[in-house]
């Protein structure tokens, strides 16, 4: 499908479309849940009417999220999540065969990333999808008068609203969804402190969600964008990962998978111990830092890898972050400490330091794996897009009756989705037997 | 120490006291966390006068935790949570060197098994101990009159009782602990139908407990009594494992770091999609038992492996359970249709049938890592016991505030362990600085 | 260094360069072998006036080989020996800043191909450095007049060239070396036959050589092509590995590190009880064939994959090549079975079949780590490269007195490459005591 | 079959023989190999009237090679091939129900272990089957005349013997079979020394025996040991192997797999970067001994681990041995720095050294596998042992064709082996096809 008038849009460059088009397809192909879901909206239209915003990693995945609100009758603006992880032909294909509102190029300067967000913003949405609460963080600040905490263009632009644009602006808003750890961290802050405005819904928490996006998803294509990017043997190397959540716990999986010795740091004992009987060298960073050849942040928290670690990295040590935010890494200590810089490679910078030693910073501390590869491979990224499409549904027709907090996806949206994802990978499983179901039910039955 | 005056007990053999007291020893050297709050519970006493009966597998460990509960002050009785379990050097040195009441010898039969419950019972225990919920079950068919229900040599030395003597033993009770996934399952039932009579602690949930003790300890200890048992190499034998909960993963993860190629068996589809991004196959079990040459049921539930099943299994199969009761795999079913049956090795017999196939059952169908080995190893007991130290003394010191539900233990007493054992294992972790903290506390920080 | 006149070449844009040099400079940091024996040649020149032509894959890697023997005196000819393994901007490099004859360019047809083989034969080399023994193939076709065997273009060359001239080129020869398995069994044919003119060494048997690029090396690059190609999350799918050879080895190990299902078929009983007790699943291609989602060819054959196989795929199935030649698939029987064929994505062709499945085949069935990836890392090329370093100053100094057959590198070089790898890797290990030394040295001491 | 008269005999308790006898069969079940050679052997008598003498492990596996040589016609005489891995059930059984002479007894002292070596030379074998070289060596010492390098009581014995004798007993062997690396080895010693008197086959290095006996065998079967005799769990301990051959290399990758973060040792680079490439950590013993919670050695050397390695142990340390000889830990340097000893558990001995600190060493370190476990499984002695029952045979039949020396198996034994374990594991492989045949034999198809 083409249409004919283009929506508004600020991409890279329209001629991509056609290979965007042809990779969104590939995608599409290990997103079969999302692709039910996306046929009975086409029949059902349970978002028709429903403007939609969506600050996400404008990936080929996301290509098909996009397809499958607007198949359920929403309008879709989209703008990216991270200066980084924008897929240009994808964005073209949006626009320009789907009809979609992209805001987003790969390598936007910081002006223009909020300039899309304010896109997004302007275009008064009922629901907002988020990829770490920018979004929503946004629109706190607006409602609550801060402009100074936004972005200098984009607290110019807020204050020549009226009033009642603003008024209009926050108003629309119905409900959010919400994909990130960092994020779902965020939003609940928020509601300890009383100002969110709308309910949002924790898609992150969902199980088939961190389970698997945040475990095999961020395991694979965090090792994968710093393979690519360096092209480093991991065998043999020592690889510190700090952070041993889902994500820390799939990059360390990985890592190991492809021979490298693995070292996690924590702040959480019981993490902690689960590293060290995984069979992994536990260390506090100061140590890690003098024997890592490659250290991933993944924590959600930041300065992690700080002034005190770079001034103990052996020379040659890469560093990268798959975290959310860029804050993971502290670059500007970095900076401080350096004396030269240069782009080695794709995605590899060269710090030199004034004792000699050389550090290499991968895709400018933003999430490695959208940088430098594709991000979460399709098929994870099936389960935790089904959860934003039968999220932002299940927000349209329930906001009324929920709170302004932090709410989990239902339980039976979650169920729902391993059903449909299991059929769709080809695996049975067992059913409970009538007397197994008495038997879970009951206490009686003992030694 | 030897008491000069023996408690009451059941041992095998006091003459097997020295070599229990020896292998007790052992264990403790890998107990530290344990002997840390021992050492605090002789000082303060915080259990003086508390009658404690603990219905739990007689092992090292236990003998470990049994010494605390007694350095705290209580009166301890012991009695075995399963016939096969009992390590009787143990039991013998417990009550030659201990002066600790025990019940309990390794293959009892079921008579015995029950005359072991009621000593516990008679005692008139103000804290219930119990690692499947046999006392608070037991106690549960008295207080509703339910006799029926209870093992018939019981339940005609509770109908002998007085009712002053009933209400006696019944209203001393003023909690629980307990220690397994079947348990709280079970208690959570009685709660459900509104039948506890007091507030039992789910040592289970705390996260230094079934992180660890049901992976990593059911993990090794079920693979070790498997081998024990057989000595067969499992590099190159079909697997299979039923259940994919915290203990089947700790199954399957042992099973295949020993080459085994391992299949799953699930009723959950979140957990059967996990299964096979592990990279494990996942079948039903009508399928998976075409082709297994071990099986291992983790499931909480009964009847998982049964008539249809071993139907269609491989001659020469090996089928053993792990999960809490004998139940999981269905024996009569297994009796029915051989046409012989005889003991091939220790803890291995085998049940021939009349198509000529020989299926080989291990243990009994009871918990094979306590029958053919020695079940969890102490490095993983020293933080389950510990939280069974700390939430006996936390039960009696707050059991009035509690009501008669299932609680948690408190996540103040899951850090400290938590705390404790890096400490033990020698391992330094970071800690948040100031500016961390506030970043995580804080949404104002995004993109 | 940039050279004032450009010796001849044939790269596809020497503007490339400068980006090429930078990421020669940062494989190079991953080469300390290598570099040493740079150091070493830059004094001794052991290769003062030799005429060496290579035809190799033209990488980072081969970048610094070609430097190495340059600066040990050699006159160096570079042709590419795959048509999709040059990394153009590496070609741009060699030639602009090195002043090495370089011939070859990345998707080249296969008349280029061998118009850059025809570059490395007439430069009349003394010692050829083969990847697959295609230069002393040629060698062999022309010494025995069987330029019917030569590509067209090639042989026509060759006819033109007078007695003398041909002459000249075969007796200019010395030796040679040999990178590869495939190369191996090849030339080993070649002495078989009694048809080899000089002396080869079998750098490929090297242990310093195939226990680590073979495995390590080919194991990540192979799965870090496919990842690359096709974004395909690995873990819970069926990955086919057919040949468990050490390349095959590698791959397996890798995919499973992933997450991946593997799946081996072998013709050799021995490696296929190694793959069964290595935990992996053994079929034969036939079954294979029916459940796999990626198949990957490392078997130095022909046609593994073939119409048999095509035709009972599911829809979907991916399948790749990693070893040497692109015979390993059957492509002409994919196109044969097609009925429309689309590359929809970079290295991803799309083959629609008239039942409507599709199937997906990977750079061309060329070698996947090299057509989609950037072939083997640096720090197992480091050794490899050592190899064939110390091959080559071997060759010069020892051809007189070497057989015109296949020789093994002598162990003491095995070794020396062995010792300072170590040594570049930080690694400290055990020496013999002199007590030691004797016991090993004899027999007497027994129980 | 029970015979009515015993063969002469020095082993334990015959009343064992029944519960020998089941657990015989029971390993049968695993050794169809061994099973098809002994229905042949049965039916064809190869080695009628031939006497052997085995010094091998007197296991379950090793009783089904007794009675498959017994079979093929020979009588056998076996002696223990060390002093704690004598089965006594076993024993019994091989004496009572297969008229087998055995000599052994589990824990026997040095005097009786060479009084049963003893009875198997005075037995005048033709064939000697040896684990260690221990028959082999003590011959050359009588041929020699070194009887000073004899046991006391096995000198007296020889010394004893007429020149007749002496030379009856020599000149009887015509050939020799050898199980192990450590046996290969010191036979290898002996050729080069030029005193070997007769040839010996190299059973241990048949692929179907060394690939998978030393790797999977062992691996499974040492932490089978460890944790038999210890119940550590072995998830989050260092664990150090010195040695990474065969043996390590199954070692590491088992205790990886039990959890173990894993640290090995080596003499030789190329195997130490192997380990590094493994993930594992590499180090100096001398480093390694310090930070190590369990340490067992599996190198084929002596004094592996020494005082000066006992003098940085971490208290608690745990030693074991998986190497032929007990020569590996040098225990005279344990014993003298200890103040005190006892035996803490079955085959765990503690060491108490002057500093506080506590060794413990695990069975006298003898073979950890065969005195605190069963040995190799099964499965793999099938293939090991149907080397040595095919290999007696090709010496009866070949003898007087091979020259004293070492010899390999003959490669069509060991294809035959491999051939039918694959069918008897239910694994089916390709063929090459006809062009395939075509395409490895040649070389003329290139790019």
């Amino acid at each position: 499908m083409t249409t004919t008038t283009l929506p508004a849009h600020d991409v890279k460059d329209l001629s991509l479309a056609p290979k965007g088009r042809l990779r969104i397809e590939w995608a599409d192909r290990s997103m079969p849940v999302l692709a039910l879901i996306r046929e009975r909206f086409e029949r059902e239209k349970p978002l028709q009417g429903v403007r939609l915003s969506g600050c996400l990693h404008v990936t080929t995945e996301t290509g098909n999220l996009a397809r499958t609100l607007k198949a359920g009758g929403a309008e879709v603006v989209l703008c990216a999540s991270n200066p980084l992880s924008t897929q240009d032909d994808v964005a073209a294909s949006l626009v320009a065969d789907d009809g979609i509102s992209v805001y987003a190029i790969k390598g936007e300067d910081n002006r223009t990333y909020y300039a899309h967000i304010r896109a997004a913003l302007a275009f008064h949405p009922n629901v907002t999808m988020d990829d770490g609460a920018d979004l929503v963080s946004s629109l706190l600040f607006i409602a609550l008068g801060r402009e100074d905490k936004l972005e200098p263009s984009l607290a110019a632009w807020v204050k020549a609203l009226s009033a009642a644009e603003r008024k209009a602006m926050l108003d629309a808003v119905i409900g959010g969804t919400e994909e990130t750890t960092t994020g779902v961290i965020r939003l609940k802050a928020m509601e300890t402190e009383g100002v969110l405005r709308f309910p949002v819904l924790a898609v992150n928490d969902a199980e088939t969600k961190h389970f698997f996006d945040n475990r095999y998803g961020t395991g694979q294509s965090t090792v994968d964008g710093i393979v690519r990017a360096t092209n480093l043997l991991l065998a043999g190397l020592n690889f510190v990962v700090a952070g041993y959540g889902w994500c820390g716990k799939g990059v360390a999986m990985r890592a190991r998978g492809l021979g490298a010795n693995v070292i996690v740091t924590e702040i959480n004992p019981v993490k902690a111990i689960e590293a060290a009987m995984d069979g992994l060298r536990v260390l506090p960073m100061s140590e890690a830092a003098k024997i890592g050849d490659v250290f991933v942040t993944v924590t959600g928290n930041k300065s992690v890898l700080r002034e005190e670690h770079f001034a103990v990295m052996k020379s040659g040590a890469v560093v990268a972050n798959s975290g959310h935010f860029n804050v993971e890494i502290e670059i500007p200590a970095l900076e401080k400490r350096a004396v030269s810089r240069r782009k080695i490679r794709e995605f590899v910078e060269e710090f030199r330091l004034a004792d000699g030693r050389a550090l290499f910073l991968l895709g400018e501390g933003r999430l490695i794996n959208l940088a430098a590869a594709e991000g979460h491979p399709a098929s994870v990224m099936d389960m935790s897009f089904a959860n934003q499409a039968l999220g932002a549904e299940y927000m349209v027709k329930n906001h009324a009756g929920l709170g302004k907090k932090v709410h989990p996806i239902p339980t039976a949206i979650d169920a729902e989705i391993a059903r449909l994802k299991l059929g769709a990978m080809g695996i049975t499983i067992d059913r409970l037997t009538p007397e197994q179901e008495r038997y879970l039910a009951g206490w009686e039955e003992g030694t």
